[in-house]
């Protein structure tokens, strides 16, 4: 994994994939799916939902610490496999052959496998009671450019997902956001 | 636009595509290109961020009712353009010969050559004055069947957009998602 610029790393949830996210709470590393994530700022600063259902929300409110990771749908099959199970039952990183590897700025692991990981910390907790919204910072990305397969996937909500398909480049076209753009 | 069943309305937003906001204000329709938005609940709710800076967001704020509209990519070209110029300064529906249509439950209108329609109503601000984040509640879904283009396409942030490749279903994985995902 290089390092990745931080203003950039907003670009690799803008689009909508489906992520992993990871959790270290009391020594244990954890790793759940997810998909109900969007940018809020481009520094960047990211919003997620993780339900109180979930393992992982136990270990995200009291650390207030995450990486999300970007998986390739090479991987596909490993990432809605261990979106199936829970982190009190099983270890996860263990049981489908993920690597966790140390992160720089917080406990929770990086994931070898992915194509892409952002180290974040919970900035705001004031919608989790409601909507169970956290609003996260990033501030360290990281990517892996040796990687073959660079295609990302999207959930549909009814057991399929989309694979990207191709690109289209409309650099031209975006006039008013030509300083993002060109980060 | 036939009716969707609103309990399928998530899975429009679900795998992140880019997406058109109407409003309507002061009897002015307008509409904006949008990519940060999420589900937070399969009701659904939805969350998005609309800049201050952004000419809908008065509208949006003042009304509270909005309507996010999904577009095909053959539409592409139209979504990118009306979304570097602002609604203060011309009728995007008139300038990008969009076609209003009456919704039945918000003032703001739905558009005829999207992919698919949900009437929403803001349920919450809290959050709007520090991060410009919106949630909204889907109140009445629309889709139009009949299109035959319906791959949807993803910002990556750079000015280039990626377009929906092939469908895997992995319906048989989905053990813990049995129940939405059958809805």
């Amino acid at each position: 994994m290089k390092e990745l610029l931080l203003a950039r790393a907003f670009r690799l949830i803008e689009p909508g994939p489906v992520v992993l996210l990871t959790t270290s709470h009391k020594g244990k590393a954890n790793v759940m799916t997810m998909s109900w994530l969007m940018d809020v700022e481009f520094t960047p600063q990211i919003a997620c939902i993780v339900s109180e259902s979930d393992y992982s929300f136990k270990a995200l409110r009291s650390t207030k610490e995450c990486v999300i990771g970007i998986p390739a749908v090479d991987i596909i099959g490993k990432v809605i496999d261990l979106g199936n199970c829970s982190g009190k039952d099983v270890n996860k990183f263990t049981k489908f052959k993920l690597t966790p590897l140390p992160a720089e700025k917080v406990k929770a692991p990086l994931i070898a496998e992915c194509l892409a990981n952002i180290e974040c910390r919970v900035i705001d907790t004031i919608l989790v009671k409601k909507y169970n919204l956290f609003i996260l910072e990033g501030i360290k990305a990281w990517i892996d450019n040796n990687r073959k397969e660079k295609r990302t996937f999207h959930a549909v909500g009814d057991g399929t997902f989309v694979v990207d398909g191709r690109r289209i480049n409309l650099k031209k076209k975006m006039v008013k956001w030509k300083e993002i753009i060109n980060i």
